[in-house]
């Protein structure tokens, strides 16, 4: 059986992650697609655990090292047990952020060594990467702006402008670096138009896949 | 300031680890010295928090990978809010197991491949070795008989008795490439005997390091 395709979805905070999900999740069932939606940290039980722990806001500082361990030691449980056995079965997997947003939130926002997380992502991933990674950019105050409306924040939330200002950074040298995978949408734009130019990827994806 | 002397104690399930403990941090208060006891798993509320996910029994078999990084996670965190600040200041660590219990349970226990241990622990500790292990060993039966008497067992007191012959084994090899630092105390003896001989290395390295 042909393998799934394994699609991821990242942004910073507030670009409207959540709401397109749904959407090319939606996108790819009437293409007759069945599609496995997750997200990271998280998508098990275990790993659901790790995300507590990292987003839960505390006094005690963390160090880089150890958030950086504990992402990957999520996605590894994610991967063995969700992403893995979806795709070898055939079924595409919809992933809410991936090991992008590591480079992008460890990387770029806690400034850390990019060989590292190069290191951990061969080591955990293997041969293991997204066919296609959709990146909602928009400016850091209109992301900030829809975020602080959803409540409390969390752990990551809670971090200065300039943090957020590394991380768009590195998602977009990411984007620049992979263009064949990673495609950058405009999330400042309407939502009509965001979803124009997501269905515009999702079907080259979609052509590109019934061609093989 | 001097540094402070980081002392671990290693060991399978049941060969007395709590019970010398206590024993080895009232030898170290008797010689003047402040002494910091500490765990691993845990040692910070962030590390405790990892402990529990790892120690949980769960229906979800966990990845090596995950659960070797959650080590390395927790680890780290311990590292730069307790240990390294203790030594700083002259006080001595105490820590019920570290680094070569990961070399026992992940590399000999669930056979991972010792080169990406090696690679974390040059990564998350820097320069950071015990300056003296304490290894209690004691025949499987004989370790298991006790822990099974403490009550429910965890994930990892779960494990088959195959499981703790290979702990056993690769903790006995890591006392031989480091015999400077790891002193085998037989943990089969009475009480008496074993503590007759910790005293003997405490002594030994309060000795050193009064000399130096």
């Amino acid at each position: 059986m042909k393998e799934g395709q394994f699609i991821t979805l990242e942004g910073g905070e507030g670009v409207g992650k959540s709401t397109n999900l749904t959407f090319i999740k939606q996108l790819l069932e009437e293409a007759g697609i069945t599609v496995v939606t997750t997200r990271e940290p998280g998508g098990t039980a275990f790993a659901e655990n790790i995300r507590q722990i990292l987003l839960d806001n505390r006094e005690e500082s963390v160090s880089d090292n150890a958030e950086l361990l504990m992402m990957f030691a999520a996605r590894a449980q994610h991967i063995q047990q969700v992403i893995q056995p979806a795709l070898t079965q055939g079924y595409w997997v919809l992933c809410d952020r991936f090991t992008d947003a590591t480079y992008a939130y460890q990387g770029g926002g806690r400034g850390m060594d990019i060989s590292m997380i190069e290191w951990l992502e061969d080591r955990v991933q293997g041969s293991l990467r997204p066919d296609l990674t959709l990146l909602l950019d928009a400016p850091i105050d209109v992301g900030m702006d829809r975020a602080s409306k959803r409540g409390k924040l969390d752990r990551f939330e809670s971090e200065k402008v300039a943090f957020f200002e590394r991380v768009r950074t590195a998602y977009l040298d990411r984007a620049e670096q992979n263009p064949k995978i990673i495609k950058i949408i405009n999330a400042a734009l309407s939502l009509e138009k965001v979803q124009d130019n997501i269905a515009l990827s999702i079907g080259q994806l979609l052509d590109t896949n019934n061609a093989l």
